[in-house]
Formats: C-alpha cells, structure tokens, sequence
C-alpha cells in the first residue's frame, strides 16, 4: 500500500527524493528556473510553523533559498487552549530544524517573534536578514475559531490585520525592497456573486455612464476570518499605491493532505494535521472520519461547492509566486491558488464509498447559502507551469494512513462543530453532541441528531 | 459684526435659542419629526470629545436625546505628544457637562473608556444603557498623522479597526439591539475614480456577462487613516449580513466652521479648534491662516477638488440619521454626508481676497492626484430634509472672530506640515521650515519655500 501512495506522490508532486547534499537539484527547482528567476532567495517565512506554513518552509529550503521561520507558536498555543493537538505528533521547532539539518545538510533557522506585537523586533529582523521576500502565513487560519466568541473574534482581527499593517510598515522602515508574499483565500470573494467564472483579484466591470474599469473583486467573507483577508487585501493595495511595495496576494483554496516529500523525510519532520471542528478542514476531516469509522459530518445540504488545493501545491504555488514578483511599480499581483472547485457532498460520498462509514447530514454551525456554484479561474498559475494535484484516491490514501497510524491519539469529542456563526446557528445546533462520537473500535454511533 | 454672524448661523442651523426647559422644542426638534421617529432616544456618543463629537453630543441633547458621551481623550493626548493644542481653550469633561447642565437643565453624562481596549467595559456599558443608537466618532480621524510614522500608522489601524470590530462584538455580545451610526469619509471612494458621480456607499455595475450588480463603491484610500474607514466598511456589511446589525455609515466630506449655536452659549462649551498642520482641516487652516496675516498654503496646485460640510450640519445629520434607522434586515444605509465640492485652490482664493493675505504653493506632502474633479450625490439626506449649509463669506467670519479672540494661544511653528507620505513626499518638502512662519503682529514673512 505504501508504494502506490508514494508513487502517487512521486507523479503528483515532481519531486520526491531530496539528495543530502545541494547538487543535483531537484527537477522542481529546474522546473523553477523555466518559469521565473530561480536564484536562490532569502526568504523569511511568517507562520512558518502552521499546516502551511511548515511544508512551504521545507519545500523552499529544499530548493535550495535560505529559509528563515519565523513563527510565535499561537496555533500551538491555541491547540492547548481547546484542549485539542495535532494528530501527528509534531516537534517542537528546535527539533524540526535540526532533523532537517540531518537529513538534507540544510540549515533552516527559527526566530520566535510575534508579528503582530513585537514590531521594533520585526523591523530589526527585516535589517538584518535583508529578505529578497517574505511570505506572509501568520495569521490566525481558521474561520470557525473567528467565530467562537467575542474573545477569538477580536483576537482575529487584530491579530491578522494588525500584523499584516505592521508587515508593511516594517518592509518601508526597514528600507529593504522584500517581495510580500500573502496567504489569501478564496473566500474574500464570496461565493457565486460574480455571476461567472470567479477571475483573478480584480474584475471587468462597466460603472454607470459606461465606462469600462477593473477593480478589486467585491469582497464577501462569510466569517471573521475571511473578512480579515479581505481587509488584508485593502491594505496591501494602499501600501502599494502609497509606497511601491511589492505583493503577491494568493487567494487559496482549502487545503487537504497531509504530508508532503519533505515532510515525509523523517517522523520529526511531519506536518500537522488538525481534525478538530475548528481547525479541521473539510476533506481532511472527511478522511479522518472515514478511517476512523466515524460517520461523515456534512454541514446542511453539503450544497456549498468550495475550491480545493493539495498541500504540496501550497509550497509550489509560494515558490512560483516568489520567482515571479511583481516589477516595481506593478499593482498587486493576485493569484487564484486552487486546483478544482467540488461540491461537499459529492466529496463526502466519494469518501463514504472508499471507506464505507455513511454520511450524516447535520445542522449548518455557519451562516452560509445552502448551495451555490463556484467557477474559478487559475490560468495564472497554471500558465506558470503548475499542473495541480487533483482529488485522487490515491492521494487520499496518505491521509488516511496518517489517521490510521495516529488514531490513539484522537478525542473523538473534539471532532463535531464547536464555533456557531450567531446565536440562530447556534440553536439549530443545539442537539449536536460532542460526546456522541465514539471510534470504531469502541461504538461506532452515529453524531446527533 | 458679531450679529451678523448669529443671523447667518441663526437662518443656517435653524435652531439657536436653546430654552432651559424642554417645551417648546426647537424647530429642529419639529423637523425631525417630520422625517423620521422624533421619540427621545438614549444615545451613546463613542469619542463625545472630539472635534465633531462634541457638537453633536450637544445638538443631540439639546434634541432631548439621553447623552452619554464615551471617550478616551485620545484626542486631547496627542496633543501632548505633538506638543500642541486646541486654538480654543477647551475645559475638561466634567466642566463641560456641568456648564451643559447650567446653561440648558440638561444632563450629558460622561464615561471615561477605551472602546479599543476595554472590551469587557464596553459591553457593561451598552448592557446597563440599553442606548437606542450608538454614534461611533471613536477614531484617530487625521490623515497626517495617520502617515507621520510606523508608529502613528500602527496606532491608526489599531485603534480604528480594533475599536469598530470591538463595538461589533459588543452590541452582539449585549443581546441590544442598538443602531449603529459610524463616522465614516468621503476618501473611501478616492476622488474622480467612478467615472461619474459618485453614489452614496453602492455603485451600480455590470459585471462579465452583462450581469447587473449593486455593489459596494471600490474603496480607493488615499491614506492609513482614510483606508481604516475603507476597512471598517467591510466590517459592517459582514456582521449586518451575519447578525443583523442595524448600521448607518456616513461618508463625510471635510468639516469646516468651529461652533455651533450650542457650543456658542457658553465659553466653557467651546469647540476645539485645531490650527495644526496633522489635525488642521483645510478650510478652517486657511480661515486661521488669514485671519493671523499668515500666507494660507496650498498643497501642490491646489487643483484636489474636495467635499465640504459644516459643524453645525455633522450634527444635524447625525440626527437625521438616528432618526432613520435602516430596518431589520436591511444591508448597512449608507448617506454621503456632504454639503458641496469645491477645488482647494478656489478656495484659497476666495480667503485671500477676503483676508489679504497671499497664497502660498508648497510642496504637497502628500501621495495624491495633482488635479481632480468630484461630483457627489447628497440626495439621501436632502430627501430627509437637510438643507446643507454650505460656503458663505458670513460663516467665514465666525472662524475669523474665534481665531482673533484665541490668536495668543497659537504656537505659528506647527501650521506647516509635518507628516509626509512617503520618503519622496517627505524629500520634495525638504526645504519647508516650520520656524519660518511668524504671526502678522511679529513679522509676515512667506513660508519657504
């Protein structure tokens, strides 16, 4: 079984074997030379620490840039404040750096600093490792979080949007010409409200008396968290117009899988991967469900037609974005970082047929359409050379492996909904019982109602 | 002279004499209840202190509404940090509120608080008062001093997102229903950028396929400041989509004039009146400037077409606005708040033919179209009934008198700018001395350069 996953990987992903030492270079980085300046870079990576955040690291550092994280370990600090972790065991960052040294002789270096709270330390850091660019993942992920309570609301906010202001600010006091690289999503544009085919950042329209304009896409987040994204979005336009800087905002999909081929080097390598109700995301929990012989939880109807990317892709797309800066002068460039758009219950059934548990349709925790359609472009990256990963059985196999490998550690009480989008959402919720998901090996029960 | 003033202000501002009792009510009192629920209302005034919401809290209690003012005195600690001052001398809250008291019979409470960072007061509050309406002017509202420094930009979003989000989850939190009324700027739109006149908050546009849509005006700001209202729009629309927030914006142009007919009825109920380059708006920076035999300085040539509104109309729309909330349900009401445009340069002419003074062209400190043409609708409010004041020799004079009266209290070193927007803005002015500007009675000498 391994086999066939990795050699689904090894097509998937180009890039599998990572020599120890530099020379040859893998054909990704070749793939790179292609496509845009493939020097090697100094990149800090914000948020290196995160689902994303960790394998982009590794990827970039494997292609040989000199990777700096810089990351203050708040998803680790929020996983104790939920009383949840990572189903992977992950290692603490010291570790992980080191047994990257170990593997591949590179260095990766790790700086603990908080983004949106130790500014001087951030400008500081910027004047010193004089960045070619930063790519920018520190920021609170995940949409039902920003919804729980007040407290995580306010934290979202001024978390992402104070630390993205003072990321532009730092790039300006510093002096140093770094290439931004931001982690958007998707979900800035809301869903189906363009009337066609999702485009790019910004949209053709006509304005009264005719005349033609293209401006940024109107923004529609659907949480506290999309929203931040969306006035993320305002400020790189501002700094931009205001100050020249250089961004590449990336409007990503959700993201599945879990390993990539760097992260599946050494056990202490390996990424997250989060199950919870919070930080779950939808596929991954879907397949965690499935392995763990837990009915599937789809939210309403499971009308809602999303875009997805494979994690592998996320550290590509970065390294494209990050070889392909904008010119100076340039507006932000905006890039649609997904691979395919599916429907939930069409993914969930597909997961129910592999692993035969059924799917339970529960109450939507969140103020959403039931159903829309959702048309994306990615010609951007896509003329780039990336050819996505796609939803693959195969590829699901190495989620499910994971799982299955890691299932002890797993309360099973952390995997239904636990944030309400307001108090409507929260009553037809009610009846939702956390305590009522029980493993395979114990009672397999199917979730309330 | 003086009588002249009053008559203007009289005809302008409809209700002057303020009557110890509250029968009979003011005419504007009557007007409003021809346009709208002219029921007392409890009221919170978010950042009462300030420059407008000082005037507003008086007009709204002269109204018979139940004022609370809530503030931080932000205001009056910048000036500490820029070692400046109102050019009327303004009393401390509680003077303020007692002489309100004196004079008129009516009480205006104070409440000394953060709404930035003193959530959980915030929320005791609006749960003890259970207000109808919250005006929320809680904002640093200079655009100069939004751009003088990292500091000062980090401060801006900070305090003007963080407190907006914060008021958000605070009424949600309270389980009140209260309207919210925000202070927003006609500088979300940009200037010139809809290719027509611009509408008020919602564009009509024809997307890709000829689809129609309303959409939100593309936000267009010209500085940290102006991009914080840009972001607080956003934050609206999302929690009126997902909570129902009763929410009012209002685009205000720049105000201009000093008193109102109730800050007038006693010294110690003065408006603050601010002579400086950050907080100095432009209108009222000319007015001082001719009327203490200073060259008036015009950014640039002048050619920014700008919107006007004056003190006395702020508050009256303010009314208006409380008194018209949206409905349940309803997306966020959005009113121009804007009496005319005119060009910057037009203006100054128009003072220094008054005044005798000449006008100086200096460098423009700031990142902005040399030249622009604005045409605004104001038709929401017109069709409440405003009859908007708008640019008359007569008022000038009002300025003028308050400017003489309080001319000892001017510190002439802190008219020219002092924020730039960019190190290009700040290098072309250079040559700009602060130290070079000296009041008529001491020597008329030209501002460098």
């Amino acid at each position: 079984m391994k086999i066939i996953i990795w050699a689904s990987l090894l097509q998937a992903v180009v890039s599998f074997s990572v020599p120890k030492t530099s020379v040859p270079r893998s054909s990704s980085a070749l793939f790179a030379e292609a496509n845009g300046s493939a020097a090697p870079k100094k990149i800090l990576v914000l948020g290196g620490d995160g689902f994303c955040g960790w394998p982009t690291s590794l990827y970039l550092s494997d292609q040989g840039h000199d990777v700096v994280v810089v990351d203050n370990l708040s998803r680790r600090n929020i996983d104790l404040e939920l009383g949840c972790d990572s189903l992977t065991p992950i290692q603490p960052m010291e570790v992980r750096c080191q047994a990257w040294k170990e593997v591949t002789g590179k260095d990766i270096r790790f700086v603990n600093l908080d983004v949106a709270k130790e500014y001087d330390l951030l400008v500081q850091l910027i004047e010193k490792e004089k960045p070619d660019s930063i790519v920018h993942f520190a920021e609170q992920r995940a949409a039902p979080y920003s919804m729980k309570t007040s407290k995580t609301k306010r934290y979202t906010v001024d978390n992402n949007v104070g630390g993205s202001n003072n990321l532009c600010c730092a790039v300006i006091d510093s002096g140093v010409d770094a290439h931004i690289v931001h982690l958007g999503t998707m979900g800035v544009y809301g869903y189906g409200t363009s009337g066609g085919e999702i485009p790019e950042g910004y949209i053709d329209v006509i304005l009264p008396g005719g005349r033609e304009s293209n401006i940024l896409h109107p923004a529609y987040p659907g949480s506290v968290y999309h929203a931040t994204k969306c006035l993320d979005a305002l400020l790189w336009q501002f700094y931009n117009k205001n100050d020249q800087l250089r961004v590449t905002d990336l409007h990503q999909g959700i993201v599945w899988g879990t390993n990539t081929p760097q992260t599946a080097l050494d056990e202490r390598l390996i990424n997250r991967f989060d199950y919870d109700g919070d930080y779950g995301t939808v596929l991954n929990r879907f397949l965690m469900q499935g392995a763990m012989g837990v009915p599937l939880t789809v939210y309403g109807t499971g009308g809602q037609t999303r875009a997805f990317i494979h994690i592998s892709d996320t550290a590509r797309c970065i390294e494209l974005a990050i070889n392909n800066p904008p010119k100076p002068g340039d507006r932000v460039e905006i890039f649609n970082q997904v691979a395919e758009t599916r429907r939930v219950r069409d993914i969930a059934n597909l997961v129910a047929k592999l692993t035969g548990v059924e799917v339970n349709y529960i109450p939507n925790p969140r103020q959403e359409a039931d159903e829309n359609e959702l048309d994306v472009s990615n010609k951007k990256f896509c003329n780039l050379g990336l050819d996505p990963i796609t939803l693959d059985t195969g590829l699901f196999d190495e989620v499910t492996e994971v799982v299955k490998k890691y299932k002890s550690r797993c309360n099973p009480q952390k995997i239904l909904p636990a944030s309400f989008w307001n108090k409507k959402r929260a009553e037809a919720c009610a009846d939702l019982d956390p305590k009522s998901v029980k493993l395979a090996e114990e009672k397999t029960e199917a979730a309330a109602p």
